[in-house]
């Protein structure tokens, strides 16, 4: 019998989809033994992860209930096969995605920041009182604080599951849309990551939604924040380190250039970063891809790799194939 | 000739899409001697355009640019007939509506709150912050200050032109979507007015998008607020004196409502206002019509209008048509 190890802070009423015919052994953050498992759900947490791992034995396939797996690679090493949770983050971080760029082309921090002064602005007064605040110094403001994103240029960098769910909830609003991978396609058409700067450009709105791997560390420095047109808005939904954060801080000091980002290089952001004081800047703490719904949603998913690893069927998500033993 | 009055202040390259044959006068904030049109475009400001109105004679016909037009009928008379410019805020005001609502369940004013705070919050450590700054009472939280659209059980109250371009803009995150106008219809199905009450329990979202009529007047006082569920919110995209403001503020302040409005009562809100300080709250000061693209739209509209007034087709927007004098 096929032994699963899943972190006992998740309710147990989620296992229920899992395929019948398993041993579920609950694994606490505390754990001080050790533990024969063949199957590894480890805690979305990875410090709480990392400190269950060494306490394991056996594990031959890991099942993430996260997009992101970076640090489970170099942790398991090459002889465990590795799944994400492709998918289950995908309505949540899409939904932070649309909900960004909406929020800064309403320039609700603005607004919010009005708000706080308990004093009524006429519509006509607030783009001087945003040239102050923000050291913007576009030459002509619109007639009010507040763009539409219908008909916006949007660049897309990345275009998996997240990217196609973020142009799906894009497409009421008519943007004009163009996409960057690492795999240029047609249907839709999707540029290669090398014509990434002679794209650049042309958007209004740059949606990174890229996984962090050695090619698109850095992705966006400063000579690709300087290839983006005044007022042009950058959304990380992705990684902290694709972003050069010293040249966002920068960029955004000009009044050059606006952003929204879920993640930051470093993560945590320190106490007092520079980063945080910055204008024209949106910052959630790493909480985009999470909701409600989140846990039903991703248990589901390893669920169904779960199943299919037992009958041999070709896995879905799988980051990592495991190599034989030597 | 038909002579067609119009503010000053309106770039003369908006009037190109008018019918020929038309003279236009344009109508400085100041003006100091009378005019004699037949048609006249208001300023977008009622403030301005009332200063104006003392001046003109001969006025049969208004082309407001905005869709509200509280203050006209009682202006100009029974003898003049008024269209509104519909339509030409749809898409800005939509966007608004959905800009409020999603910022509102990303909980995008909190982590305003912790970004100005220049320290990073995790996840766990969020909801406890929140429940600390608003008093909410909730007992139990979601495992982050976060919320899907997706799903979401969404009352829209008010349903024109505006209400089905919110619906449009709903259309990827699935909602449960009700309706609730003047005129009950089916396909879609819209209830009566009288149903509101029924209604207000089951939503989690409350969109107010009705005109402001004698009837819609205080339309959500106390009672109305105390039937909606712990957490929901209510977003006025309206006219604010269809809310009963003292109500509103004591509602919020229980923490049991959230509210995102871009209009209030009164209006402007005085400085110091309760409204200002109300936990969960989101306020913007009447911007959500205005748009970089208002302009055109508007023109394009009353353009439109006119067209059909000189060719003695019906109005599309008529509404006020003229009594003949007695």
């Amino acid at each position: 019998m096929l032994r699963v190890g899943y972190p006992a802070t998740i309710e147990s009423d989620l296992l229920k989809s899992f395929p019948e015919g398993v041993e579920f052994i609950a694994l606490p953050d505390s754990l001080d033994h050790d533990v024969n498992i063949d199957v590894w759900i480890p805690d979305p947490y990875p410090t709480r992860a990392l400190k269950v791992w060494p306490h394991l034995h056996g594990v031959r396939l890991v099942l993430s209930l996260m997009a992101g797996t970076e640090w489970i690679p170099g942790t398991v090493g090459p002889h465990v096969t590795i799944c994400n949770a492709h998918g289950a983050h995908n309505i949540a971080t899409a939904e932070w995605t649309l909900s960004a760029i909406l929020a800064m082309l309403k320039y609700f921090p603005l607004y919010q920041g009005i708000q706080q002064s308990a004093q009524w602005k006429r519509r006509f007064e607030i783009p001087a009182h945003y040239a102050k605040l923000t050291g913007d110094a576009r030459p002509l403001y619109p007639p009010v604080m507040l763009e539409e994103l219908t008909g916006k240029k949007v660049l897309m960098v990345g275009y998996g599951g997240i990217g196609k769910e973020i142009e799906r909830m894009l497409s009421p609003f008519n943007v004009d849309m163009m996409r960057v991978a690492r795999s240029p396609r047609s249907n839709p058409k999707v540029h290669a990551v090398s014509e990434l700067d002679s794209l650049l450009p042309w958007a209004q709105v740059v949606v990174l939604i890229l996984p962090l791997t050695a090619q698109s560390r850095n992705l966006i420095g400063a000579p690709q924040l300087a290839l983006l047109q005044q007022g042009a808005l950058l959304v990380n939904a992705a990684r902290g380190p694709i972003v050069d954060t010293d040249a966002l801080v920068a960029a955004l000091h000009t009044g050059r250039i606006r952003a929204a980002v879920d993640v930051t290089e470093p993560e945590p952001l320190p106490d007092g970063h520079p980063l945080w004081s910055c204008p024209n800047l949106l910052i959630t703490p790493h909480i985009a891809g999470s909701s409600p719904q989140f846990g039903p949603r991703s248990m589901h998913t390893a669920a169904g790799e779960l199943r299919r690893y037992i009958n041999g069927e070709p896995l879905h998500n799988a980051v990592q194939t495991a190599i034989s033993p030597a």
